[in-house]
């Protein structure tokens, strides 16, 4: 999380810096800071503020437009609460820097340094501002080099030193940093998002080497202070699908984007009518029966995995474990060898999911990544890598990406079926046709929006929620559960039926606002009995079923969703945009920022 | 859940029932009847109430004492809401019956039998009441066998019917129903709690076939009508043990049963300071590295599987899964051939647990059952049976039971370790050594109770809590989570503080309590790092560290707890020990009956 961003060029410092620091928001919006180096200053001018960037640009807007060169950050808040003083960037002596990470090791640090009575913030980051001045001595890289041997924990820095006017330097590790080069100048950012306005290629600054902006350019030096050249990549996001389109917030665009990233992201794998992973060079060995599979993710990236373990078990007969990416790092999982890992992240920067790959591949796995933004750090570092084709998404709580992960599920486990002949060609081809059906549906769901948007009132004025269901509909209210929390702020908690007696049924009372889910044609009258659990108990019922499946439980027809019929395999796929809409018309009428919530951040770059 | 009794003798029937339902009380308490079919009467006479025993014993007040059968029920309430109307015993013409689990096609029999305007409750048990009347032709057993032969579900059932005076029957599937002659008469009830103080042998009755109890016996017969002998099995719980012996509730006295639970849960497992599992017959065979377990549990009993995972991974390197019971038979999981089930269940009878390992056994599985309730279902479906030495536990929230089937899962990770030469003599020999500690260890928790009391003060006005902790922290908090959401009312969600910044993070505002738990060496410095990202969002902490890893985070003294010093795999022992303190004293304080909570049962016999 956090946002970097620096320019050195000819249009106006300030307005890219501010500008690009909006597009950046999504990273983190405890607070926001830009320094700029006027021409002829003794060093840099920082401006920074508790709150969003459209406060910054308040605060900004009687300063000079003239400058050689400068650096913002937005910050998501890990050391040190959210306040002005401990906003970015951070000055130390002659040393000025935006960083995004987390430093593990600086109260270590401000006891060797004595920095205790040196600092004005309460954050690690200061700290190493202030170790880096002590460390510079006239040479930017050597001090650098030296400050990153020093630190433990990821970082991403971009620095200003004031006896160095017109130049930016910038240095990493695991904490992403791209670079361009514009028709106007030298940009850097925290990700790709900043720079598509102004570039038409990118490239990633390696780990651990150091960058200088000027206006001559972009050097990349290693350590032996050899350049390195840039590896470029295309920038091929349409930028035409950017801004809201006309709907309110980002999120509603994205969930209404949903059909068209679902066929995007089907279309490259079905050739001649059947699955194929040709163009990633994917190895059919991959999907034998005596494999082992472990999906390692995050957040909703790790929902869309659960529901692909059972798509593994059902159809592939794959033994599949599903893996939260930083306990799976820390817990000495057993990898037997030729395990295959599945690592799912929308940003590809998702820096827990890197760490369990590269502690996986260390152990002898192979690695194949299901990743939204190309060129990115787990896309690099994976065997190999499907694409999924969502676009950019820019609201916090991901909609587009988590269906598009969930198809490319489907593809791979009908894929597994079909090479291990656990389902005929007829088979196989008639699943796929259903999958194809899939955004069509979603338009039926969409169409009924309006009625979604009543059925939320349930969740105005509770603080708590639960959610029941069996099997692939348990999974999928794990994600509508988080929708809940991450955006409406209501402690919603998906529980699988079953377990609900063992403890937590002792919090159903009066009206507590209770979900079902029920799509699972052999799941049904099991899950009935457990509705009938909590309506005796009291719970106030919202039924999300299908015709089929549909049993009068004496629930409001203003609190059920009939929805439409798919195989039972594909339920998922209607029943996560409803729990999406729910997610977003309950943060929507409660007049929160649906794009933005509080304390959260697009992309997880901190352990 | 739900409690059955039934008695034919010469003591009063209408207290032994009372008597009885007080003992089986912890399986349900929504409400509670009997029936006594008074000598000469032409059928039984029904009293039941919602509510507790307590109040059905006011009703019963003056009613007379002489009966020639009695049945009783204390209910959990699945069909239908708690109402006198929906209480047990049902009656329908010349059948009168209790019933304990869930008849999934009710509705259909309505129909089938045209029932939809004879029947007052809403409950599955008055239509099984009602069709066994239209089955009913003078001959019980034809008639009872006729009704289960119609029925998908569970159930456990104990019926008179009106012109049989003098004699009950029962019959069941999954649900369990143990009988017993005493000196004074027979008896049937739903497990052993009851019948302890009035017998010292008792048999489980087989699934599908008809007892008859009368007072020259109890008869059982098999669809043929030859008798079946009962198995009779010895009850060698020391009574003496009964009673909350001057604590304010059982969970109390259980929570000061531990030293000694996990004592005896030990001491038979090592044989000449080695593990042995040698008296149950275990082969070694089970505990080679390139076997697959996989742990089958529910709600507490699945948390301690959570612990033993992370054993087996670091100490045995042995693959090993964890699957909630209730979702395991549903969701096709792959087993392997040779899989080792490890079924893990307090009261051997949760009925989820039962079907997962009848799913596992045909697909070829072998297995291991972890069990505190001897001659119970699952030890007796199981390859093989390891009992915890708990001793009957009484309130619903488990504790000694859940500590003891973790010592059990500590036995069988050191075991497996040395057998499969991962550890040497000498460090199991001190692993041994460090468990044996853990009594000593728990007592000294004990000694600081009243030191956990205060701290219960941050969650006597919050309705939500969050827990947060990484490894085995985090398997540990959602056992402590789960306690006080069952006991305290709280909702409490428990998440590895990795996954916080995913999406739940937005729920942390200021004053919303936080727990973390920082036992683990390696992972204290990224925990630490969480919790200021809690903390800079306004969190109340309570810290839970130990000496060696304590940081000051400007959390006051009294809301931090600091645990004794143990190596680092045992310290989910004592931090155990406060999360129950803690939960206990939440409970109490607000003045709730901590053993028996709302809604819940100690034993689920329903999916």
């Amino acid at each position: 999380m956090c946002g970097i961003i620096g320019y050195i060029g000819k249009k106006s410092t300030k307005d890219i810096l501010l500008d690009s620091l909006e597009l950046l928001e999504y990273r983190g919006y405890d607070s926001a800071g830009i320094a700029l180096f006027p021409d002829g200053a003794n060093e840099p001018v920082v401006n920074k503020v508790a709150g969003r960037v459209s406060r910054l640009r308040e605060v900004c807007a009687g300063l000079t437009d003239e400058a050689c060169a400068g650096i913002g950050h937005t910050r998501w808040a890990t050391h040190g609460g959210v306040s002005d003083e401990n906003a970015h960037p951070h000055q130390n002596g002659r040393v000025t820097l935006v960083h995004n990470g987390i430093i593990e090791n600086y109260k270590e640090l401000v006891k060797e340094y004595d920095l205790k009575d040196k600092l004005i913030s309460e954050t690690d980051t200061e700290v190493a501002a202030a170790v880096l001045n002590q460390l510079y001595d006239g040479d930017p890289e050597k001090a650098l080099r030296e400050l990153i041997s020093l630190l433990k924990g990821t970082f991403a820095f971009a620095v200003i030193f004031a006896d160095q006017p017109g130049k930016i330097y910038a240095v990493r590790n695991v904490s992403p940093i791209v670079v361009a080069m514009t028709e106007h100048g030298a940009m850097l950012a925290s990700d790709v998002a900043a720079l598509g306005v102004h570039a038409k290629e990118y490239a990633f600054l390696p780990e651990y080497q150091v960058a200088c902006l000027s206006s001559k350019g972009i050097v990349v030096h290693d350590e032996k202070k050899h350049e390195i050249p840039l590896q470029l990549m295309t920038i091929d996001w349409d930028t035409s699908r950017g801004g809201k389109g006309g709907y309110a917030f980002y999120m509603e665009k994205e969930i209404h984007e949903q059909p068209d990233a679902i066929k995007d992201t089907v279309a490259p794998h079905i050739v001649d009518g059947k699955t194929s992973f040709e163009a990633e060079g994917i190895p059919n060995s991959f999907f034998r029966e005596n494999q082992n599979i472990v999906v390692i993710a995050c957040g909703t990236a790790m929902h869309a995995g659960l529901i692909g373990q059972q798509l593994f078990h059902t159809l592939a007969n794959i033994h599949t474990d599903v893996a939260v990416a930083s306990e799976f790092t820390y817990t000495n999982p057993v990898i037997k060898p030729g395990t295959l890992v599945i690592a799912v992240s929308q940003s590809g920067e998702t820096v827990d999911t890197i760490e369990a790959i590269k502690y996986a591949k260390k152990k002898g796995a192979k690695v194949l990544s299901i990743v939204n933004v190309k060129g990115s750090t787990i896309s690099d570092i994976s065997d190999y890598c499907i694409y999924t084709h969502a676009g950019p998404e820019i609201a916090v709580a991901s909609t587009k990406a988590y269906t598009s992960q969930l198809t490319v599920f489907y593809l791979l486990a009908i894929h597994a079926a079909r090479l291990n002949g656990l389902v005929s060609e007829e088979e196989s081809s008639k699943f796929l046709n259903e999958l194809q059906r899939v955004p069509e549906v979603i338009g039926q769901i969409l169409e009924k929006k309006e009625f979604v948007k009543k059925m939320t009132s349930k969740f105005l004025l509770s603080e708590n929620a639960f959610m029941i269901g069996r099997g692939l509909d348990y999974s999928l209210l794990l994600e509508g559960s988080l929708k809940l929390k991450e955006i409406s702020y209501v402690h919603s908690e998906a529980y699988a039926s079953g377990e609900l007696k063992h403890g937590t049924i002792a919090l159903i009372t009066d009206g507590i606002p209770v979900v079902a889910l029920v799509t699972q044609s052999a799941l049904a009258s099991k899950e009935y009995s457990n509705i009938r659990e909590v309506q005796s108990r009291g719970a106030s019922m919202i039924l999300i079923t299908r015709e089929s499946l549909y049993k009068d439980m004496n629930i409001p027809e203003d609190d059920t969703f009939i929805l439409p019929e798919m195989d039972d395999m594909f339920m998922p796929f209607p029943a996560a945009v409803v729990m999406q809409l729910i997610a977003y018309y309950t943060s929507y009428t409660k007049g929160f920022d649906v794009d933005k919530p509080r304390n959260l951040a697009k992309v997880v770059t901190v352990e």
